[in-house]
Parts: structure tokens; C-alpha cells; sequence
């Protein structure tokens, strides 16, 4: 199989327009060709012992046969691993693209500057001890890669483990991962792009037991100029690359990374994606070990679920995913048929099935017939059994494979195939008999997806990898492997991220805002809110209350309560201009009870509504990548079950929309226990219009409605609260 | 390290009164030495091309050493692969323990009577084509399996895989898995009961795989008499026996399932469950190929939690979890410790950790300064990054970790520490250092459980788990055997379940039970509930609603709707006599109008209640394990959330208190968002009554009350349901 770019993965890559680089890709991947394609490479801190970190990336290029220019700079050797040596970079006769620099810190810069001289394209930094170890080191790094912007050279690292392209031998890496032997990276489709060198190491062994080899492998460390984004960026334009594979610890330019990833979409290329640092003590470990503030994980997973990348949870996951992904097609529906060799492994890959949303389409009544006239105590339905008859028979199962994807089952549809094969790849003659029976089924059904769960060799994986393959030992992670591939195959195109409206920035009122002040605020971005009336006594409130309609809700009015309910300043339900006079008094004189040092402005009455649904919508600023939308059901569903969901700003509708959908709690929204169904439209529209606001007013740290009442038809704010960065 | 056994993991192993077998444990048990441990085994069928399913048992025992007498049964030959072989197995000149039967549907029959008059203490059938194919079948395997019962012979399958046990050189098997060269079994600690023969030895080869051996390993196939439990409650009882892997699809005595695991529990024997069937599809499955109805996932998984096992999701993580517990000791606490050479490793596993539960400690400021005078730019606190320093010196590592739990580190008290050590075992000349350094810490740390994260051969995880350490490529499925090892060492010993109470059956009246008799019922099994009277009329439920205080709830009388308010047939908040009056003939003409075949006996006038939590107590009656118990919190939180735990009956308080605790909305009723905690006790106690009454009444389907209003004293059923079975 031709792999992904043969078979129609790239979605969206023919359109012309999203062809046309945009001026931000250009800039972040600009000049990175010489570090990932390097057509020389001088070596500074070269060392004639190939195990020592600055032998190793020359011992690596030279076994793995790179072919263009090799210059070790050694002080005093002649001859470093028997190519000529130069007692300095400046002393290397001809044009450098490349100078990896393996010296210790303290020697670093001057190396730097020398290589900015000589004017080389970029410098691979593996030196540490700089960003990593607090504010002097980080100030040294923030220097040389002001140095290095200032002349126009691209800066990887520090404290990086450097860069592989085995297509083209260049191993610019001091990674301890190429001393073990099972793991010579082979070429193949998969870029890696990570910041911690040895988490990509290791994820390229894994891909390597899988059979999977890769086009690029490169780790940012330090991150002093080139990102994981800028490399995302270079290699969702690079032809040798089908797939990403991006484990990120943090990241300092979140639109950059979002960039990055929605030209990865538009060119059709999958994204697998593992983030770490996600609980606090994982964020703190990455922020002592690199010195990157982690954002907040719903930052993250909002830009992963926007450019519709795979989060996968852990590295197999990763490599299991990027490796299925090169195997063949990609599934354009969930339409899924399991057949094995027993009924217990075909009732294991049945639940995995329901719990990852695939269907499982019973086999039309003529191919059950044609299966049970093979073996007539099969199971013929969905998961088909060839039970332990295929022992006796090989061609049972690849057999009732072809009665499934031909003529007799087309109407099941199968978009792909999960077969369990236990210990067929194990028995030589076994194998020889389905080897051929699987290549005829995989160019018969070129736009079928097949993954394998069996016992295999990494030799085995990557053979059938390249015959259109994918082979799981486990048949869970199979199942998992699959899901993954209708995840992309049905993902349709996605826009890149609108740039951010041009909304004239208004300047929000000194101080801090009370409720009155943010509806205010708010209404006028758009959002619709219940009636209120602010009185400032009691006979004010109840003359309000009369206007509006019993009963009322009577909230205090302070700038500097957003808690009014935990000091006793709201009161609900409110029957009569009595109850809202007594209320009133006796409000207010709980909440100066309890909070003395509030300003108190009065209360805002409000009518009390029946019926819809408690949603809350808001938008936090995140340090990585601004402001993030956030819709849940109200209270305890936000508090207790964590059931939010989060997008970047700016949020198209249709954005917005998905993100109401993708809650747990979306049968409520719909109508669940003979509630009716509410307007997902207003939320949507009252998302946006927040966005929208936190967009045009930088100034602003939070926004939140809580609650925002979804109806049969509209929606209304019932609550706002604005707080004010810093 | 001595595994299991010598390392404190028996809790209330040496407790004299657990020991004692129960009688229904030697019941299911009983005579399943000659299964597990035959001296003599006839081949019914026996083949003289060892590649055919007659032929492998032979040529498996014969590679295998087997020390007892082998006796091929063949019509013709005169020697079957170089052993004598004779025309019947009453031929045989010897008594038999255990005889295989390898013939097909037609001929097992007879081949069983012959082994019955031959005197053999079990017969292993492999044929297959009876019960899974449907009635017929199954009449044929149950005459077959009454006749073994009359003769006090027990009988594994038919259509099973068969037993091995390599430490005596049993291959009782006719499994393609062995036909493998990765995967001949080597004798260890872990037994396998399995239903399924080919998700049994898959999981066989896993734990090859991950250096673990097996005691034995039994498919039971259709369960005509030996079942998975009784399998179980033989290894809970086997010296060789350290743990316990088990594969279930279905069960058709979940008591005896349940005395299994208990015994494994007061055995201190760790037991790993992989249950499928759980979905629908799943179960249809499992259905369709074994005929075993699998009864709900509810009862597996009440099963498993009662008894302390670990549910494994996937075929791997059973295989992780049972290799690790034969590592070394089992941790009595949750303190992790985490040492990496990767600060992206370390936030993996810090988040997995977070994840799963596990505490990360912080480590000592003096075991910190230790750190640091080894790497200044290390992560000293916890995770601990050692860095890519230890590319330089392979000793720093286990140097980190020798601080951590020696003197200096004592303070954070780990009970278990992962090493991330990525390409370590690849690189010969360092595993050569670290290796002889692990051991140091292993037997210096004997209490301390040791799980490496690497790349490592299967070779070298065999000989690390022998030394006591278990190694898992995967960082985060390494953390996830951790957590197990947790879970299983910090588990208090569970009691057997109690027998069930003595409580005197009292027929219900005949007929479908209206709510007034079905809390009348309730009531007197010990469940609190609101007040409430009966009203005929508009007149009686006016002065019912006097006399028990405004406002008041009215609900339609009837035997024939249990949800009432689908028919409108509920009225709450009513203030005043008028309202109760009014409300009482507008409900019954629209519940006439909605359910004229119903029979309107009045109505139930209940006084609302203030405050509390509503919540959701059930019990159904599984078909496979007896009333189950449920509880959730009310509405949404059950039906779209699933927020619901089970427990089998009999349940104790304590269980039930544990069930209470184990929801994910657990928060809601100890006091969030300001509420006030309720009394979890009177919840606990209501469980209790309703399980103990699903017991003393068979003839009850499902009892269900919904709401419960749990109060921060007491509690209170506001309504409630009992449906007859039938």
C-alpha cells in the first residue's frame, strides 16, 4: 500500500487555497531545512571515542551512511573517527549548514558565536545547564538566541537531543537509544516532533517494534528558538511525512502550536498527540526540569480537539496509533467487522467496540449462510467466530473475510476489519498459507482498513505494515488502534482558526466590576440576560419586583462580592412586594454581618423563570493560549463530575456547537427525563459573543454566566461575573 | 525474591480459622487433582502425527518430560509416537487418573462411558459440537455430564482447551499456542482459569512475554461440570499457586464464584478478572459461541469488588498485573517514589500516578542536597530526575534511589518506587553496573516494591522478575501495575460472605403490589419512609393533607403504574386544602385519560420534605448471582451519568457503606456546594433492608426506591416499587 498519501487521507490537501503557506508557517519553519536535511554538518566537540556524547552523532552518520559533508572540530586531534579533523569551526574550508554543538555549557556561547560566524544555517545545541537550572542559565540562553535571531541562524536547543532523518543518514543525536540494537531507526512516514528527547527516543523504539519507521525525528529541549510547533509546522509540509507523532511538555507560543496543527488538517496529515505534565505534580516536574510554565491541560486539549488530533494517554498508545495510520487506508466511517479465532476474543473486541463508539453491523442473512456452509458451528453474525476449525483449516478466516467484504456482505458496509489471529504469525506453514490470502483481501478492498491482533516479530509487524497492515499483539489496543483510524478517516476538513475578530477594544470601567456592570459588559457583546432592576432599598426593590412580575430573586449588588451566595446575598423565590421589602432588609443585613468591608450598592432584582436548563459558560485566560471557553452543566456537573468541555477563542459557531455536544451530560440538553429540548443555538451564540469579549479586551483575566438558563427557544444569562487581570 | 508467599502478600493467610475449607469449596474442588496433577493420563483419539489435535497432547507431554504414565488409546496402532498404544482404554492394564478425550461429537459419548467403567478420576473432553451449537447439543453434554456425576468422575469441557502445569510436564492441550517458539510455558507462580481456551493461552504467552511462568493453566470450554469457579477455588488452595489470572466470559453459579474469589481473598492470593461480554454486542457474542448467559456486568463487577480482585481491561494489563505480583512483596501504602533519566518521563508518570491515586511524596530536603551533590542540575524532589547524566555514570541512578530510601529519605516512607530507565538493559556494559546495584537495593529494601519502565528482552524480564523486579516497557502501564500492587497490598483481608440471613419467607400478597403495599412491605423489612395516608376521594385527601402539614405531595393509587408520573399522575407543592382537593380530581382524570385500562384505587397524600439528598436504592435479581444492590444518587445522576455502584446480597453495613463511598458524586453527600453532609449510615442501613428482603423473597424481581431522601439525620423513601418476578 502506498500508505496515506495514496489513499485519500489527505483530506483537504488538493484544495488549492490551503496549499498556499501562510506568512506565520513560513516564519516559524523558515530555514529549518538545514536541520532537518542538513547537506553538511561540522561537529564541535568532537570526540574520537565514539560512545562519549560528542562522538556519538559522527559514529551514528557515518554507520548509518550519510552523504553529505562530515567536518569534526576538535582542538588538537587531526583526525576524529577517521575523517580530517579542524581545531575550529571558522577553520572548515568550505559552506556549513549544520554545526551541532556538544561542549559544556560554560564553553557554549563562544562555540555559538564562532558557528554564527562562520554562517552556518542552524545550530543543534546539546550542551545543558542553561534554561533548565533558573534565571542566570536562562538568561545566557536568552542571549544566544537573540544572537542567533539577530543573524538570521535557527537555534535548536539547548539541553537537546538533536535531530535523526535515516532516509538521508543524518543522525545529529547523542541519543542512547541507537546503542541498543533493536531500535536502528528505520525510513518510513512518521515525523516525530517532541521536547523531551528521551520520551521521542523512546517512542521511536516503540514504533520500531511495531515496524514503523519515520521520516524525521526531532527534540526541542530547551526551546531557546526552534519549538515543537515550528518543527509540527516543517513537517506538515514535508512530502516524506504522513503522520505526526508529538509528545509536548509545554509550550510558550500556543497560536503558533495551533497554527501548526491546523496546517497538519489541511494538508490531510493525522496528528497523534501526548502531552504530559497534565496532573500538578506532573506540571511542577516539567517546569523544574525545563523551565516551561505547562498552561492549563484544558488549554491543550481544546487546541488538540479543535485540529482534530489523537490525545493518546500513553506511549504504546502514541506508537500504536502513528503506526496504524501508515498501514493503509483511513476508514471513512465506524462500520466495524471483527472475525477471529475464538468467541472469547471476539466477545473482548465487541465491548472495546461499544466503548469506543464503533458499530458492529450484523452480516447480511446470505453471508452468514456462506460462512456457516464453511464451518457450521461458527458464530456468522458480528463478531464472526471461525472457531478453532481454522487450526485445521488456515483459509477458514481470511475466507470468511472475503464472504464479508464481497457481493454476499456488502450491505453490512464495513468501513474495517478487525481480525483476531492469536499464534497464526508464529507457525511458519501456518502463516505461509494466510500471508498470500491477506495481500489478495487488501487488493481487493483498497479502501478498507485492516488491522491484525496476533502475536508477531517486529520483523513480521513491519513486513505486514508495508503490505497494508497493522498488527496489535493486544486485541484491546488493536480495537484502540482502529478507533483511532476512523477518527481521522471521519473527521471532516477543518478550517484553520479564524483570525481573532477585529472587535474595537473598549476600554472596560476602572476598578472592579459588579454584576450590573459585567451583564452590562455582556449584553452588550451579545449575550442575552433575564430583566433586572438595581434598587437601592427596599420599597425600590419591591416597586422593581412589582414591574418585573412575582416571584423574584433579589441579589445583592457589590464589586466586591463574586460569592454573593456564600454571604447570604441572594434570596429566591420571592412572592409578594412584603416578602421583597422583608428580604431586602434582612439580606443585606446578613451580608454586612458577614462581609464588613464590601461595598454594597443595593440589589438587582430579577423574575425568577421556570423550566430549561442550568448551563455555565465562561472564558479564562490561559497563559498559553489566551482565552478558552468553557461550557458545562451547571453546578454540581462543573463541581463534582468535571463534565466541561473547553475551546480555544476565536470559536466559530459550529465550534461551539461541537463543544456543547461533546458532554457527558448532552442528553439533557436534549430533552432527557421528558425535559424539553433547549436551543443549543443560543448557547452557541452566547459562546461566541463571550469569546468575542475576551478577545477584544485583554485586560479582562475571566468572564463566567452561572448560570445561563438554555431554553426550549433562547437562553438567558442569569448571573455574570468579570474579574479584571492581575 | 521468594514471590508472594514469602513476602507478607498471604493476609490472613496464617489466620487458622480461614484455612479450614468451607464444605462448598471441597464440593467444587473436589477431585480435580487428577485434572491438575495427574500421574496417569490416557489419550482418547491419540494421533501418531503429532501436528493434529489428537496427536499434540502426546507430543506435548513428551516434550514436556512428562513423570507419570502416558497410555495412547488408537483403534489400529500398535505404538502411537513411540509409546505403546492400545485399541480401548479399558485395555489398559493400569488404573488411568485422567482421561483425554480427542474424538469428534459422534464418538465422545461412548469414548466417556468407556472411561467411566474404565475408573478414571476425570475426563478432559476436547470434541467439540454440544452445547455451543443449541438445544440438542446441550441435552447430549448434560446426559454425558449427569452420567460422570452418577459416577463420581469430573469432567473439564467438552469443547475446551484442556490443562497444563509444566512444573510436572502436564500439556493435557491440544493448543496452537504451543506450536510458538516464544511461548512454551515455564513453571511460576501465576494459575490461569480461563473459559475461553484462546484468551487463556494468549494471556499465556503475555506473561511469557513479561518473564512470568505458570502453576497451571484450565479452559473449562462449556462447563458441563468443572467451571471456572471451582478451577479457582483448587489454585486458592495449591501450594504452587501465588496468583490467580482469571478469563471469564459467563458463569452459571455466581455463588460458587463468589466463594472462589473469598477464598483466594482469606488465602492473601491476589486474583486478576478480565470479564467480556459487558456490552451488548459482547454478550450476544459470548451467547452465541458458549450458550452461557452472562447475566449483568453489574453482578461480575459487585463480585470482583467484593472480593478485592482487580478487573483487568485488556489481555495485557491482565498480564502486567499477574506478572508483577510475582515480583516481590506487595506495597502496604500508596507512597510513591519516581526516579527517571527523563524530566518528560517523570511528568508522565507524575501524571499517571495522579491518575491511579498513588501518592508522590515529597522527598526530604537532606535526601535532596544528597541528590544534588550527585547531579547539581537534577530534580531532586519527586519525581527525581536524574537526567541524561547517567549516560556518563551509570551508577547515579540507583545511587537516587538508595538516598531515597535510605537514612536521608526516610521520611517520605515509599512503599513502592518506578524507575523510568529507558535503553539501560540495551546497552550490555551498562546494565552490567546497574544491574548488580539493583540487587543491592532489592535486598536492602525488602519491603519495597521495585517496577522498572525499559526496554528489555524477554529474556531479561524473566531473570529481573526472578530477582524482583518487575519490568514494563510502557511507563504508564508499569504505574498501572503499581497501582494494582497498591491495591492489592493496602486491601484489608475481606470475611467470606456472610450466609444468607435466616429471615422467614412471608408470601406477598398475590397480584402487582400499588405503592402503599410495596412500602407497607419495605417498611417492615426496617426502610424508613416519609408519612403518607391513603385518599378515596378529594374530601379524604384534603383532610389527609390537614393533618400531615402543608404543602403535601399526592401521587395516583394503583397496582398497574409504576411511573406514575408518565400518566400525570403526580401533584406536588399543593399549599392548601383547596389545591389538594382541586389537584386530586385533576389528576385522576388525566391518569384516566392516559391509562384507561388502570386500576385507580386513590391516592397517597405524603408531606413534601425540605433539605436532603435524593438519591436511588435498587435491587435487582441477576440470573447468575442473586439480588444486587444499587445505589446512585437521583435522576440524571443515574440514567445519564451511570453514576451507580452494585454490591451482591447479603450485603453488611460496612459493605454498604464502602458502595456508598465508591459513586463518583460521592461529594454530594458529605456537604458540597454548601450543602449539609447526610448520614451515609442510614443509607447504608436501608441497603441492607432491601437486600436482606430481596432474599427472604424470591419470588421479587426488582425492588427500587426512588427518591430515598438521605437527611443529614436519618433518611426517608419517598416512594417505592416492588416488582414480582414473572
Amino acid at each position: 500500500m502506498g500508505g496515506l498519501s495514496a489513499s485519500g487521507a489527505g483530506a483537504g490537501a488538493d484544495d488549492a487555497a490551503s496549499r498556499r503557506p501562510r506568512p506565520e508557517e513560513e516564519e516559524a519553519a523558515r530555514g529549518l531545512d538545514a536541520l532537518f536535511r542538513p547537506r553538511s554538518v561540522a561537529i564541535v566537540g568532537a570526540s574520537t571515542d565514539p560512545r562519549k556524547l560528542g562522538g556519538r552523532p559522527l559514529a551514528n552518520m557515518l554507520r548509518a551512511g550519510f552523504r553529505g559533508r562530515l567536518y569534526p572540530v576538535h582542538p588538537s586531534a587531526r583526525e576524529v573517527q577517521g575523517l580530517p579533523a579542524f581545531p575550529g569551526i571558522e577553520d572548515i574550508p568550505e559552506p556549513v549548514e549544520q554545526a551541532i554543538i556538544a561542549v559544556p555549557a560554560a564553553a557554549a556561547p563562544a562555540a555559538l558565536d564562532a558557528a554564527i560566524r562562520k554562517g552556518v544555517g542552524v545550530v543543534v545545541m546539546f550542551s545543558s545547564g542553561f534554561g533548565e537550572l533558573g534565571a542566570e542559565g536562562r538568561a545566557v540562553q536568552e542571549a544566544m538566541a537573540a544572537r542567533c535571531r539577530a543573524a538570521g541562524v535557527r537555534l535548536l536547543g539547548p539541553n537537546c537531543l538533536g535531530v535523526m532523518n535515516p532516509a538521508d543518514g543524518v543522525f545529529a543525536t547523542f541519543s542512547s537509544s541507537l546503542t541498543g540494537s533493536r531500535a536502528w531507526p528505520r525510513p518510513g512516514r512518521i515525523g516525530i516532533a517532541t521536547q523531551s528527547g528521551a520520551v521521542g527516543t523512546y517512542c521511536l523504539t516503540l514504533l520500531a517494534d511495531r515496524g514503523a519507521g519515520i521520516s524525521h525525528y526531532v527534540a526541542t529541549g530547551n526551546e531557546a528558538d526552534v519549538d515543537v510547533a515550528a518543527c509540527i509546522a516543517w513537517l506538515a509540509e514535508d512530502a516524506a511525512t504522513g503522520v505526526i507523532l508529538t509528545c509536548l511538555e509545554g509550550c510558550r507560543d500556543g497560536a503558533r502550536l495551533r497554527r501548526a496543527l491546523a496546517l497538519c488538517a489541511a494538508r490531510g496529515k493525522p496528528v497523534v498527540a501526548m502531552k504530559v505534565g497534565v496532573s500538578e505534580a506532573g506540571a511542577a516536574a516539567t517546569l523544574s526540569h525545563t523551565g516551561t510554565l505547562a498552561g492549563s491541560d484544558a488549554g491543550y486539549q481544546a487546541a488538540f480537539e479543535e485540529a482534530g488530533a489523537w490525545r493518546a494517554r500513553s506511549l504504546e498508545e502514541a506508537a500504536d496509533v502513528a503506526a496504524a495510520c501508515t498501514a493503509g487506508p483511513l476508514p471513512r466511517g465506524r462500520r466495524l467487522g471483527v472475525v477471529t479465532v475464538s468467541g472469547g476474543a471476539g466477545a473482548l473486541l465487541a465491548d472495546e467496540a461499544a466503548a469506543r463508539g464503533l458499530e458492529l453491523p450484523q452480516i447480511p442473512e446470505e453471508a452468514q449462510r456462506a460462512i456457516l456452509a464453511l464451518v457450521p458451528f461458527a458464530s456468522p453474525r458480528n463478531p464472526v467466530d471461525a472457531t478453532a476449525q481454522t487450526g485445521n483449516d488456515r483459509t477458514l478466516l481470511t475466507r470468511m473475510m472475503a464472504i464479508m467484504l464481497g457481493e454476499q456482505g456488502a450491505r453490512a458496509r464495513f468501513d474495517v476489519v478487525v481480525a483476531f489471529l492469536a499464534f497464526v504469525a508464529e507457525n511458519a506453514e501456518a502463516f505461509a498459507t494466510v500471508l498470500p490470502a491477506l495481500e489478495t483481501l487488501r487488493g481487493e478492498h483498497p479502501r478498507t482498513a485492516f488491522l491484525l491482533a496476533m502475536r508477531g516479530t517486529p520483523e513480521q509487524r513491519r513486513m505486514l505494515l508495508e503490505k497494508g497492515f497493522f498488527l496489535c499483539e493486544d486485541p484491546s489496543e488493536a480495537l484502540r488502534a482502529a478507533a483511532a483510524l476512523v477518527h481521522f478517516g471521519t473527521r471532516l476538513p477543518q478550517p484553520a482558526p479564524a483570525p481573532p475578530p477585529a472587535v474595537a477594544p473598549r476600554r472596560l470601567p476602572e476598578g472592579p466590576l459588579d454584576e450590573a456592570a459585567a451583564r452590562r459588559l455582556l449584553a452588550e457583546a451579545g449575550v442575552p440576560f433575564v430583566a433586572a432592576r438595581i434598587a437601592r432599598g427596599a420599597a425600590e426593590a419591591a416597586e422593581a419586583a412589582a414591574a418585573l412580575g412575582f416571584p423574584v430573586a433579589l441579589k445583592v449588588l457589590s464589586p466586591d462580592l463574586a460569592h454573593k451566595s456564600d454571604v447570604g446575598g441572594v434570596r429566591l423565590g420571592l412572592r409578594d412586594a412584603r416578602e421583597v421589602a422583608a428580604a431586602y432588609e434582612a439580606m443585606l443585613g446578613a451580608v454586612r454581618a458577614a462581609a464588613p468591608q464590601a461595598r454594597i450598592e443595593g440589589a438587582l432584582v430579577s423574575p425568577m423563570l421556570q423550566g430549561g436548563v442550568e448551563t455555565v459558560l465562561g472564558v479564562h485566560r490561559d497563559p498559553v493560549f489566551g482565552p478558552v471557553a468553557m461550557f458545562g452543566l451547571g453546578g454540581v456537573f462543573v463541581e463534582v463530575f468535571r463534565d466541561v468541555a473547553f475551546r480555544l477563542a476565536p470559536l466559530s459557531r459550529a465550534q461551539a456547537l461541537a463543544q456543547i455536544d461533546s458532554i457527558r451530560g448532552r442528553a439533557l440538553l436534549e430533552g432527557a427525563r421528558g425535559r424539553p429540548a433547549v436551543d443549543k443555538g443560543a448557547i452557541a451564540d452566547a459562546l461566541v459573543a463571550l469569546t468575542r469579549f475576551a478577545l477584544a479586551h485583554p485586560e479582562v483575566a475571566s468572564v463566567e454566566i452561572n448560570p445561563f438558563l438554555a431554553l426550549p427557544e433562547g437562553g438567558l444569562g442569569l448571573d455574570a461575573v468579570v474579574l479584571r487581570s492581575g
